[in-house]
């Protein structure tokens, strides 16, 4: 058995320096944006996303260099999203991972830049690196799954339906449908896009995409578990808000017990998917479990 | 002597279509946004970027096909910005074109989804016709100078530095960098992908981005001047709304007649740059003049 918190740390820590390398530099009469997207990626944050990327290039033989700027790209849109997500029009958050917001710390009219910045800046690291990368044709897979599976069809398209349906009462496929989008579908993006730029079969691709999501969804209801079982301190930002924002989740719909055993179904389910492949690292499974049994 | 309205109003009208042609289907639970998509780049306007994408990819031989949803991202981008400028965080407009802005037609949480989306989508775009173009190297390039001039070293940064300079009084050089960066870096792009879609020189290449550069700027003086002389009906949007957000303009720093000037000055080292290249397209001529006198 590997030691799972002793790995992940040293992952977490690679990841990190991964995604500092390609921020851009604080220059120009502009420099206040670099400076707001720097502040927001560097809040801190599991990794998930360019750790997942990685971990899928290294299942099927990829090349470790040649996917940081793709691991990078993905954390800046996972960030992007959180910016704007926070803004008083939409959840209205303070506070964040124990730090101010990017719209607190920078002012509303920033806070909207530096979202649009992070976005269209992992554009620019992903092309970049598609450009530089040795099969174009591979990489612009990845960047097509990417860009796919981040908008209307992917991640903005959960969002949208999450906000319009605020305060209304949500049946478990209508919050499925949501946390398949909204968050499910950026950890589809890692896993696949990881393994696309690696060259993996088509017909494995579809299992990945499934585990993703099953992976995604067990994410979510944990977090819905951990907003009314942890404290502000452990969580770094405030608990109870699903309840105080009259938000449906799992917790609510199925009772904490239930949740806590759909979170161990779906995770299983997906170690069951990846083994069927052929993929036999140990790191992904412990993490799997680890992410969805975490409790912060 | 071509009949430049004419042809005009046929290559608007052509453009006009493109851009509808790769818009998104308004489906599933989400279709909301597409819908708020579809309200904000239909909304109108000249289409001068995908219009001057197209016009440089013929001036080097390209395949006006290939080129289409290159087109369609440029103004996707060019739309979303007008989607979060006008934003209450921002400019906090209610009208633009004549019509209701995307927030107060859709609500601000959707007007900050729907810029987003448009982003995102316009990339997706770009990406998918990079996977169907033959040369993919040339895609990626023309991707690549897309993504850096709509980010924090083009528009993204040049919105900025007009943000937080707001209701100062700027000078000469301040003004031509947030120009520079807000208004001409997609023209440069527009101008700069067609021709590289269709495989421009390097030598080449350099010369249509100081031209789009001066085009940018006398587009940018002859809006200013614009907000002066017209009237709301004319503009589509209030007029003398610079001076109500007391907006340096190059109009209140160097008079209308100077800035008059001015712009025919721009206009004509633009061409001079284009024509010293070989190129030879009446209509990219009388267009930049057209542009750049024109009356709203």
């Amino acid at each position: 058995m590997i030691d799972i918190k002793k790995v992940l740390d040293e992952k977490t820590e690679y990841a990190d320096n991964v995604i500092k390398q390609y921020l851009p530099e604080e220059k120009g009469l502009q420099s206040v944006i670099m400076d707001a997207m720097n502040y927001s990626v560097m809040a801190g944050g599991k990794r998930l996303r360019p750790i997942l990327l990685m971990e899928m290039a290294l299942c099927f033989n990829g090349n470790a260099d040649d996917v940081k700027p793709f691991m990078a790209m993905m954390e800046y849109i996972h960030t992007y999203s959180l910016v704007h997500d926070d803004l008083p029009a939409m959840d209205n958050d303070d506070f964040r991972r124990g730090k101010k917001t990017t719209h607190k710390q920078y002012g509303e009219a920033i806070g909207v830049l530096a979202g649009d910045a992070l976005l269209n800046y992992a554009f620019e690291t992903g092309i970049s690196a598609a450009l530089a990368f040795e099969d174009k044709e591979r990489a612009l897979k990845a960047l097509s799954v990417i860009a796919k599976k981040a908008g209307i069809y992917g991640m903005i398209g959960g969002q949208v339906v999450d906000v319009i349906n605020d305060g209304k009462e949500k049946s478990k496929e209508e919050l499925d449908y949501i946390n398949e989008y909204k968050t499910a579908a950026l950890i589809q993006a890692s896993m696949m896009a990881g393994a696309i730029l690696a060259g993996v079969t088509d017909k494995r691709l579809t299992e990945i995409e499934s585990a993703g999501l099953d992976i995604g969804l067990a994410f979510q209801i944990r977090d819905d578990i951990l907003d009314v079982t942890s404290t502000d301190t452990e969580l770094g930002k405030p608990v109870h808000s699903d309840e105080k924002n009259n938000k449906s989740t799992y917790v609510n719909l199925m009772g904490i017990e239930k949740a806590e055993e759909e979170v161990r179904r779906l995770s299983e389910i997906a170690i069951g998917r990846l083994k069927n492949i052929g993929i036999e690292n140990e790191f992904i499974f412990e993490l799997i479990r680890k992410l969805t049994y975490r409790n912060k």
